[in-house]
């Protein structure tokens, strides 16, 4: 029924997945110190945060920089399953898992599956990171059930071992490998706290939004409008997540101001741009709409 | 068993669906303009509105417009899985998912199903939507279970990635895919909130019901009723709105007052039409009927 | 195992099933014409009523109406699956499905079975009525989980479509096909609320019992009892009914006056059978029962 | 591995189970004639009544009178399956099903298995039942989940239809069908409670446990202790049915006097013999016990 | 993968299972007479009692006492199936099931499973123990789910049946079969409680922690201890139990007394023996742990 | 797909897997003395104690300790199955499983998997455990199921039985094994609480942070910095624990100040290196971080 889509897309292996190309990444601090001492003593590491704050793109980036790549893997087309991808050890891979509370302990591991007459074993994502040797990251790891979070205990100690126990195996991780989680204390309930049993075994990275300028760059080289709009838009950021009090759940992400600055160069005007792309998107509440509004009509007079 | 029925409907590809006819669609403000600048962006965009104001007849809207049909899908008849439909590629296929709390993250992505002796894997409407490069809309997004939420993230920043773990694959969009999720903030509540983790992916477009005229004109056109009883029904659909601070959980939607125009088509005395294609289908309670009942009374006298 | 019992009991096939005789229904109001101009316009039906007051009668009435059937299929003996059943497309099918809280999408729309060696594809009632053109009675919708209800929805606009996303199919609906759905505004509470996202896709007609000497006709008709024995069995149900706001949770159905007039004509003295068929069968209260038999106690002296 | 043991039981194919032997069954009113009237016209019955008060041993013995067996079924031995089990049709199968949250409707109408390379649809007992033309006796119908108690309502009105959706079938139940219904209704709570529209299809048969002099005939023939014993066990019984409103849940069943009599029978002492049968049985509350150890006392002293 | 370590472990069939040897058991009243009574006159019979005061044991006793087996039964080594294990009906066996709230219907009953080509049905335990003629032992019964309870209802009745409702079947219980049940009435709560028309069909006997005397006998042949020092031990016991009301949710058992002695067996010093084995095992409370030392300490002095 | 990836790590069979050196373990009172005796005398373990006090070092340690082992199991490459890893029986293996609440008793014990044409039953780990004779070490058992925990119930009595319901199988423990379960009580809540029925089947051994000079040993043994840097890592652990009082869940654990002297080892100042490797791993809390950045600023001035 695919056949004459199969052209139209790229589709990858996911433990070779990796980024091709330096992610444009702007750091705040000493992150990048701190992930590659981590990474160096093969340290699992925490990264805490509130949304849309440069976790994920500062993860591409370090296994961008700790994998110092030198070839490209070709994507593979359509369905074709022969993995010619080359893969020379060097790369670092990353395999990223946005968990979710019916994510299960299989959807991580593994798991057979009939093919044909035979039952077949599927690896699953942290079982070919851990065999791969790559950076796993285990995105908004509070939302994951419990069994998801306890099957990493073993992987994060000295032993550093996988158990696949549908195969009866336990696997010793590959010298590469190391575990990275996020989350979002912001969200932090009763019910979706960390655990400390799994807390306690990583070190932990506080991210928060950008300062002015270095958003305003990021904006900048994102979404294509010049200096002084990307400062506005960085501005109003800040603005905005200066309402946090007033209401508002959670201040707008530099991923909305970069959609505002990407309407903008689609012709759209400012105010409307900020409107979709920051007002509307952050909150359904009208009164706080109202507050928005006069931040927006304050810069973009 | 079927074999006696075969030729009584019409069956289509689910990535080849797309409205072949221009779907009559009045613009109330720059809507139109919004979702051209956010689809040239590729950013995502967020419907928010209540029940019945045009959503869905809007992203149909679009789709053709954007897709700019030049050939028509020949529907495949009866079970005939000769997948022959010619796509050019030049059409933008809509695939329209209604999210609901018991759909899973396989419901979107694909599952493997035997077939005889083989397992075949199934493409989810998902990812159909992603190798086909077609609209994607996510229908009623905040019904949806969080492995649904979840799965959509990477497809929505600068990725565009759909992970397929059962396949341990990796698909990036094709080029024309986007993804538009709606949502009615009148039914938000702690429990159905959309998390800003979600929501900060997206712009945001409202929608509201279409002001008097402009609901006359779709009610004349959809129903066949003339202009004056035409816009003798909007005028009950604006008061009937004005009633929700009277008990009424949500007003009259657009496709009600077409049903009444419908009915009073087929005979039904106005009254009575009104009665039972909006008063009775909008409230169970026996005291906002009898408010809705004075305002039909006073409209048609 | 079965073998020695086939002969007793007579089966059909699900989308073939119509009234082949005219069902027995006198029409209150103007219900009829509403059913019959909703149903020229193919606009949903929505009924509203208590338990017991005729709506499941009334649809199949209206089926055999609409239907105007001239042939009568003949009954599938036993197991044998040769589907020979002549349908010549002026019947109208009627496909009733009882709602309830574990109903699956799967359930409605089909499931892939293992037969032998292969695998096949069974459609659910919902879509063998969209194929076959029939009606298709939802009953009690409320009980209904939410993946159900949501399934419906683009059955019920202008596309009149069913997705079946296992077979990466869209099926647009043979003509005749159209959708009613029931429930009991009475049990309607916080959880089983029919959304407005829902419910402003039908038209809606609500049900009450019959007066009193429509009701005596029914009861005379059905339970073979005499006029005035008929009559007073209709004054029962009228005096339950009022008892309502005294504790009582629901009055008495026509059916158990129905029932009440079986037993006398099976030779039970109808104070025992009104008894049995009506107080002990309406409540369990003990207060209740005294109130219920004292008005039994006047009626049949 | 059963191989060895294969002798010591037997077994029964469920719709030909039946008394061959006049149960034992005393009358405490009209029961029977109730009974017999509501079979002749296929009306649906409903038991009402406490744990223990010969429900069960009511419907066994109208299954005896009602179907006058001429022959008797000869047990299946092990697993042999050649079912030439001779039912000659006058005799009333009598299929009983236990209810419980956990029933599901596949439970009571039948599903595909595996077997071999096959798939082979099996009857689940409610279908066994409406082929066969027997009672199907539900027992505890409060306990089992919505889908269970929706799926009888057709079978109970005046289509008297069974649907087995998996099979794409509807099944005309055979003339000696009959459903009845037991439900005790001092365990009867808001989540727990028997909905009007299942309810409304019965008529209703209360129970209650049976006067002294009956109760006593019926421990002296089960149990096998002589006249004065028994009377005085059934004296027992009553009292401590009278200590229900001093914190015992529920009195002691028929059943319970009729173990004391065996206990009795066996050699105990009565004293002991009532208190490891009756008090202990009943209840785990030490004030509780001890009032009925002083009732037991000053019976048997 | 387990070839290496097949002649360290001994296996059985479950239905075969008995205990060979007289297992040590102390009566403490008329227990023995009560079960025996019971046994004869098949009368199901229910344990009450808390953790670890010997119906476990009692059970293997009566099972052993009312055997009287002649021959051993000899253990099946490895995973060989030739079930050539003798058993020649005069030994009773003892099927113990260990109640939980995931214990479904078929892990009772069977379950049909694929071996290679086929589908094979397996007899669950229960089922066992009914073709066997053993006792069937549902240890914490209060803990098993609805379906599971009422499953065993009419095998504790007069008809002695087992509905095998996957395979059609009713079997009824080989002669020596006897349900035995047992729950501890300390644990009960209105969602755990035994209902009443379950409790209903079995004699009840009542099981205390043994006096002194009996306890220090037990603790002496089971641990080594001398019996100055088991007489010490079952003092401790004493005490302990009577520091429930200071917050202990229950005391000692037996078994933990046992345990100390053997631990002092092996060399550990009273007091640090009975720290470990009775005081940190029976509480996590640091005011109750240091009432128990204080008992421990002016025991051991 | 994995075939590129396959020599970077080790696998091992689950019941082959013991640790092959010494593992580092400073013991902190007679905690070996004790599990010596218990193990002499198959007395069942239970470690109570808080998060990464060495519980699992410590079984780690016994299981190397009691082991002796005199050759090494050398691990499996990649996929090979064939099994020559040679286990000469005097080694002790050490079957690790993290309980979570979705862990069935399927998973401990095993299941049935279809292999190509055949289904082959596949040992779980409890059940690998049993059979080769090793410790089976339950992490975190509080978390486990009811059905887990019932499980082991006949593991932990004198008959050191596990029944494995699938296969009709009891199977006896080799000589060498022994179950220990470790919990942490300050998790213990009303739903988590660890039954009596359980817990009254172990010696229970208390584990505690180990006291200063301890602590700094295995920091300095561990993560490489010199003495001084680890006396004042164990200090701040000290401190940090007693913050508990100030809204602090749970102190710093050893593993933590490990990781803290890694990240110094690999350059990151001392300040910072505790900042991410304890205070920020250890809490979100604004106030309760600042309590500990003025511990850490107090020792590292």
């Amino acid at each position: 029924m695919t056949s004459s889509t199969k052209t139209l897309y790229k589709s990858y292996i996911i433990e070779e997945y990796h980024p091709t190309q330096e992610p444009f990444y702007l750091p705040v601090g000493d992150e990048i110190e701190l992930f590659e001492a981590a990474y160096g003593q093969r340290i699992p590491v925490l990264f805490k945060g509130p949304t849309g704050c440069g976790k994920t793109r500062f993860v591409e980036y370090m296994s961008w920089r700790l994998g110092k790549p030198l070839t490209k893997v070709k994507p593979k087309k359509g369905k074709s399953d022969d993995g010619d991808g080359s893969q020379n050890g060097r790369e670092l891979p990353l395999v990223t898992i946005a968990c979710h509370e019916d994510l299960t302990a299989s959807d991580l591991v593994g798991r057979y599956l009939l093919e044909g007459d035979s039952t077949v074993w599927i690896d699953g994502p942290l079982t070919r990171a851990v065999k791969a040797g790559g950076i796993c990251y285990l995105d908004e790891i509070v939302e994951a059930r419990k069994d998801t979070t306890v099957l990493i205990h073993p992987l994060t100690d000295h032993r550093r071992l996988l158990p696949v126990e549908k195969r009866g195996e336990l696997i010793e991780a590959a010298d590469g490998f190391l575990l990275v989680l996020s989350y979002n204390p912001g969200y932090q309930s009763a019910l979706k706290d960390l655990k400390h049993s799994t807390r306690q075994r990583f070190v932990a990275i506080e991210f928060n939004p950008p300062p002015r300028d270095i958003e305003a760059k990021i904006v900048e080289h994102e979404s294509g409008v010049d200096a002084p709009m990307a400062l506005q838009l960085a501005k109003l950021g800040e603005k905005v997540r200066n309402l946090r009090e007033h209401g508002l759940g959670e201040g707008a992400s530099t991923r909305l101001l970069i959609y505002a600055g990407k309407m903008i160069q689609a012709g759209i005007k400012p105010r409307r741009a900020c409107q979709v792309a920051v007002n509307w998107a952050v909150t359904d509440d009208a009164s706080v709409q109202r507050s928005i509004e006069e931040v927006i009509n304050s810069i973009f007079e």
